[in-house]
């Protein structure tokens, strides 16, 4: 992969053979080249212990690859067959409560589960050694959605006993345990790590062990993920590729680290079922109900695009409706070709829709696909067709670097859901927030890792870093780039403790103020800023700072917001999306980053040579006369997309 | 029964032997006939194993009769004594988690434990040994309540093998049961019927599995009411009916079948406290807090005259406030005469109150009587009195078939819970919505079951009916009634898949179309029509039909609303009151029959020759003066009631 | 104690020894006498079973008592060992659902563990005998915040074991209780009490078990809290006296019994954390968010005042930011202050600070202190000192009793509970409301238990009082006080049940009424007053009585509201604070309390010759400029406080 393609998630298993070469054809026929299967599978290659049924997967193969799609396999160790629950006693994971999950959907597995691992393992092999070398396979997807329906954790005996061993590993003795996580309080102190439990006390565990028991499981999530790895490098060929099916809105485990050594990062991209079901208030939700927020799908695609140094793509696009949200919406017209090319701007290798047809029976049957249960063209066929022909008109090149960083840690995120002090305050929503209020001004942006090099940044945010690495500040001290610190920075140590100089810790050399204390605000509460105007407001979060720096602004009851000292800004509240632009708008003046002014929900996207403009909105839009279009014109028509050379 | 009768619920145990007699005085002097009784009372008679204690209810059936009243013996089944639970390990009934649920209050039995099954029927023919001959007692109340207090599912280790035996008998062979349920998704595939669970997963099990599950639940509860059905039989006189008290709001097996050898069906109609549990929104609860929603009380006498093929009543008439909803609002003055009113409009064969006198003690203690834990009337009595006098004055006939025939199907409310798409999606709303629509323009309604005869019905509604039975398909086509199907008719199969063809399936002999996805709104959204009045639009689902026909509307977005062929009418919306009830009006002419144009909160019902009218509102309204009235006049005052003769 | 003292609670294990002596010195600098200890350091002070660590508890005791710090000793109950958790079986408590609480926080104990009771009555001791003579040592503090988390119930096989032997004490044979019960009731009749189960049922267990598990709980807490008590009687020098740190808005366990042998009662006033968790309505938390509602400490201080024959204090005062509550609201300028003069104005013996120095680490790292994590001064600080200097200037006398006396019961707050009616009647809230009625016009009040001798009193308030013992009663009807009787008073015997005549049961000699029914109203829902303002209105809860009284009032459906017969005035209904306002200073007038008119948010209390004024609003008030300030003057800032000698 590279030149961004065209696939589909397909399921051969659920359909008649005879249908198998005739969707093959069609598929072809409206312009893919990669199709996904075999991720849910395993009961049916492998029906009895030790069975295995391949006649059927070979066929299947043969048709796709006869058609010349090339094919993306999955494993399929996200489903653990019937049979297998019976052979392994401690396969099913276990709520928070003790209770077993049981078998009957999906991700019933427990990754500390050693034999079940090995099972795992082995149906692996079995694939890479049937398929491993087969020319058409040309990736492999690990899993599927690790984490899903809550499956990071798990509260097993041999969760447990794994998660001593990995306290042992990172602690070496007990009593640096106790000292990293502060046990001197409320006599928590241990003796032996196997006196050590998972998180569920009477009351809430100290922070210092829920972060640990979440880096445990993304650990465990990270090694399983790699063990499948190690076994694609032993016995596929070697021009094949590994990724990984990401989620939205997810940060239970550190992406980063899982995919380190991925070739590919992918994602599922459902900007309706994800808005119905995220933190958006309710008018928000109302609004976009039928386009997903401007925002979101193109965050996530940086977000991705970073998890993977740069090599990113969609393996799930909303096609229609999807089954899982409270209230399904159906997309407006044009939005999945929207979202298909938004995908590209953002830097997408493949942009892969889930599904090819809509199942009529089991869990997702109210999913949408590209073709409808009845064999005919669903909504979205008819925008891929549009979409697959534009895309041949264009030649795009890799995206450059972006002139601004914005730094997300998935620790962080952890950090913020174990100590929020305000029950809603959410790093992803934060971050997003920061997104937002540079993407609005025309900027593009990358999402980097708190270790990342910030070479060639001329704007580096943090929204949400309540950790700052000594690596991390070193650069910030050491480059020139402007900076904005979002509130919380640097105000916890690696064991979510307060750092001795209080935040934002060692930052102080860029910021010389402390932040000593904190007013949180219902949700609903907003405090506003005397002669502003009324969309300038701070909500939810307001630190005190000690300081000699004079704030920019002081809130009606005279408190300060926003500090700046040289290129460092410190936002000391969670401040209205209004407020924040303000922010970034001067720090991008300051750092000669050029921004354009935009119709509101019209976003633009800089790749290679090309501009690529959407209009999530549901009225036209003017856009400039003067561009070069080779994708429509100034017009931009409600849920439209229009691309210009750059000059 | 036949001729109306007044009853009352009354617990001898409860009191001092000293006022039996004059309660059964005091109670024929109010006009009551019948009087249920018995049915909390296992422990009082069988107060140690085997151990039987008669000698009380000998002499308090003797004190009933003796005033000349007809005994109700409920069996006490429902509450199975203390030293039970000891003796019958699988007894007690388990939830989804796993947890027992505890002795200490009522309905504590699963009925999948064979023993409980066997110890309750040996009660149960221990009573009819000894009063299945008594001259007094006229019926037998099956059980109380059957499912309250979420007791339909559960979820014990004998339930499980109930269901692999019943599983068994659908599906005869396990490839058969993978085919059913589409198991060939997420490689869900059974080996054996002994691998199959109760539907608890890591996420959503199968909507096959969870509507087999309920399908088992329900036909255990009509196993068990029928194996104590047929005691009745063996052991009490011929002339003795049965019946059982079922529920409002409540659907969780399937009436139909549970009622379908009984004799009658009673239920218990308590307007206020359901209002508060149910799915109204806040503004019409606040409105209707003291009198009930107008057409909910004559949903469900039409709803419980078809569970049992025409015989009806009410077994537990609220009387006052009671103790159970989350605020327990005070009847209006006159409502429980015009509740009572309302029954007898509707059919009922019997109106009993709930209960005889409060009781000052235990979990019912704030549930009024008809008389006061002091002895003194309550409230309720001067009404009922009023009730009594004025029913004498009148001469009923059985009630007509109407021409109005609304199809409610049990199943259909199961699969919407299982598959909502919108979260708040219900079948029992949905089906209430179309039933106001036509009541309010005064028009009788029989509500029928999915496989009832529909000769003589001008009118057919199908309100939500995802599967439809051939035969009814059969029905609906060659006769020449009119038709309004709601969205979602036809759009299952009967092991809930989308049939091959799409909805509305067979259906589209008679409206050529399809739906093809559907747009979910969530709650609080709406979607008006252009130049229609602000009370016309479409809220929770609209649905986009692959069709030649025009739609009657469009939205303000341009998408298709309300469709029409013929005689059929389809909705392809949830649309707003006002909608609906243009809609139901326009059948109603196309089908000659006659609507009534009523103040709000006014509603008539025919019975034989006479017609009853009842004010919901809380204002004085004017009705045609032409009327030979009998009871009242043409000036109906708030919470009243008037009736006049047909012409 | 006796005069106000200040004080701190102080974490030695959690610092450096090297910094101990300084902290010492710096206490006393601002003003501080008093520090408590201790109280969570069980794992210090014996790390494994039967090893005592005493030497840095000796240096740590040394190091304050050098400074002249008085110390207040902590039994360290609250927090076992990890190592105890596994040598006891039974020591972890167990959840309504059966599962065992966790080790890994605080309290994770059940007070039925015998072997648990015998361990901490052993580490006790062994503090005792170390520390009981120590001349610093001035008071000792059993356990900390008993019931907190949850933990006054217990639902292990120990606590229901001990649940029977409870039960038999108090009835004596099975008979009596199954009477009192009323289990006939539903067949619940038990034949032994081995049969009795915790009150975990398939619905609500009857009222009368959930109030005897409610009572049983409650005295196993007082029983342990007695036996620690004993053990301090026996080992400590004389002059040590006792206490215990109660909370906030908790009523879980009986507070008179648990204190009437203990010397002081303190308790832990965090004023904007229980805000944020409280009843009061969104409104109010925005307004008061950063202040505290102006009732809420002074009905607190009021109530520990009573639960402690008139002695109290403050044991952890909010200085700060807490980080329990769900949006942690920083306090206003000033607040620290305020809240210290007014526990001081209502009687408080010792205003103790949590903590002296904000700890970085574990769960209450967020929990702001005196000093800040880097030993800087927070907030708080200068505003100690400042009430420190200020206290000094005043010679205070103890508090003279009220005239005005509010009964309050913690078992009716549990029976409203049970059986609430209107799912969201509180009886804290309720209390609260007559409270704040009362405060709002200048009066001091005096809480007091039910039990109490009410001599001297001129005006009783009962605002929710169901079950009314025979002495009250005696009390009020010899007495000539103006009595206010809110709704629900004498409307339960003592097991919970309706009594014979009716609510307000013997109180019917004061007042010739019945309350025969009731109407509750849900949240939101409000019936107005005809012709009277729109903040005179009824919500929640409206009795209808049997009486010949004329009623003042009439809802604008005509139902009666509020009743006055000689001295006793009925309030049927919840009404709205400004009639609640009306009722109360109509009584006040009738008892010749004098009433004074002060501006919205100031309230003012009287202690010996001065009167204390505080400012919860944010704006300046004008008070008489006749008085004699001592501290402040007329002009009284927001926030601020001003102290007058009463004339």
């Amino acid at each position: 992969m590279s030149t961004p393609n065209i696939g589909v998630c397909y399921y051969p298993e659920h359909w008649p053979e005879s249908q198998w070469a005739d969707d093959a054809r069609q598929m072809r026929a409206l312009g893919i080249s990669h199709v996904r299967i075999g991720e849910f599978a395993w009961a049916n290659i492998e029906p009895a212990d030790g069975q295995y049924a391949w006649d059927w997967l070979d066929r299947a193969v043969d048709s796709l690859a006869n058609a010349g799609l090339t094919i993306i396999m999955g494993t399929p160790t996200a489903c653990p067959p019937r049979w297998l629950v019976d052979k392994i006693d401690d396969l099913l994971p276990v709520d928070a409560q003790g209770h077993r999950r049981g078998f009957g959907s999906r991700r019933h597995y427990s990754t500390s589960s050693v034999d079940f691992l090995s099972a795992a393992l082995t149906i692996c092999t079995k694939m890479l050694e049937r398929y491993g070398d087969h020319a058409a396979v040309g990736g492999w997807q690990l899993d599927n959605e690790f984490g899903c329906h809550d499956t990071t954790l798990c509260y097993s005996p041999a969760a447990l006993r794994a998660f001593h061993t990995w306290l042992r590993a990172r602690y070496d003795n007990i009593d640096a345990l106790n000292t990293a996580w502060g046990n001197v309080f409320w006599s928590q102190t241990y003796a032996r790590f196997e006196d050590v439990g998972l998180p569920v006390a009477v009351t809430e565990t100290t922070p210092a062990h829920r972060l640990a028991s979440q880096r445990f499981s993304s650990d465990q999530m990270v090694a399983f993920s790699e063990a499948q790895r190690a076994l694609v490098v032993q016995h596929a060929r070697e021009s094949a590729w590994t990724t990984h099916n990401f989620m939205g809105n997810f940060v239970d485990f550190d992406h980063f680290k899982l995919a380190k050594h991925l070739d590919v990062a992918t994602w599922d991209s459902y900007p309706l079922g994800f808005l119905d079901q995220s933190w958006f208030d309710d008018e928000t939700k109302a609004r976009y109900r039928r386009t997903g927020h401007p925002d979101w799908a193109a965050f996530h695609h940086d977000l991705y695009r970073a998890v993977c140094q740069g090599r990113c793509g969609v393996m799930e696009q909303q096609p229609g409706a999807v089954n899982w949200a409270y209230s399904n919406a159906q997309p407006a017209n044009g939005m999945v070709r929207l979202w298909s090319w938004e995908a590209v701007a953002h830097g997408a290798e493949l942009v892969s829709y889930f599904r090819w047809r809509q199942a009529p029976f089991a869990q997702e049957q109210m999913h949408a696909g590209l073709l409808r249960p009845d064999n005919q063209p669903a909504n979205a066929h008819v925008e891929v067709a549009q979409f697959s022909k534009e895309l041949d008109r264009l030649s795009l090149e890799d995206r450059a670097q972006s002139r601004v960083a914005l730094v997300f840690d998935y620790e962080a995120a952890w950090m913020m859901r174990i100590q929020p002090q305000q029950h809603s305050y959410d790093a992803l929503a934060v971050a997003m927030a920061y997104y937002s209020a540079a993407r609005t001004q025309g900027v593009d942006i990358d999402i980097v890792p708190p270790d990342a090099n910030l070479d060639g940044y001329a704007l580096v945010m943090l929204p949400c870093l309540p950790h700052v690495s000594t690596t991390l500040i070193g650069q910030l001290q050491d480059g020139d780039m402007q900076m904005i610190c979002g509130p919380r920075t640097g105000s916890k140590t690696d064991e979510l403790s307060i750092p001795p100089a209080l935040a934002p810790g060692a930052l102080q050399s860029l910021l010389p103020a402390k932040m000593v204390t904190m007013d949180a605000m219902r949700d609903g509460v907003i405090a506003g800023i005397d002669e502003q105007p009324r969309d300038r407001y701070v909500y939810q979060w307001l630190e005190q700072l000690d300081t000699q720096l004079q704030p920019l602004y002081r809130t009606y009851d005279g408190r300060g917001l926003l500090y700046q000292h040289g290129r460092c800004r410190y936002v000391n509240a969670c401040v209205s999306d209004a407020m924040l632009t303000d922010v970034v708008a001067a720090a991008c003046d300051d750092a000669h980053i050029t921004r354009t002014t935009l119709p509101t929900d019209v976003r633009i996207t800089r790749r290679g040579k090309y501009t690529i403009a959407v209009n999530y909105g549901n009225t036209v839009c003017r856009l400039d006369t003067a561009h070069d279009y080779v994708i429509g014109g100034p017009r931009i028509a409600a849920h439209d997309v229009v691309v210009w050379k750059s000059t």
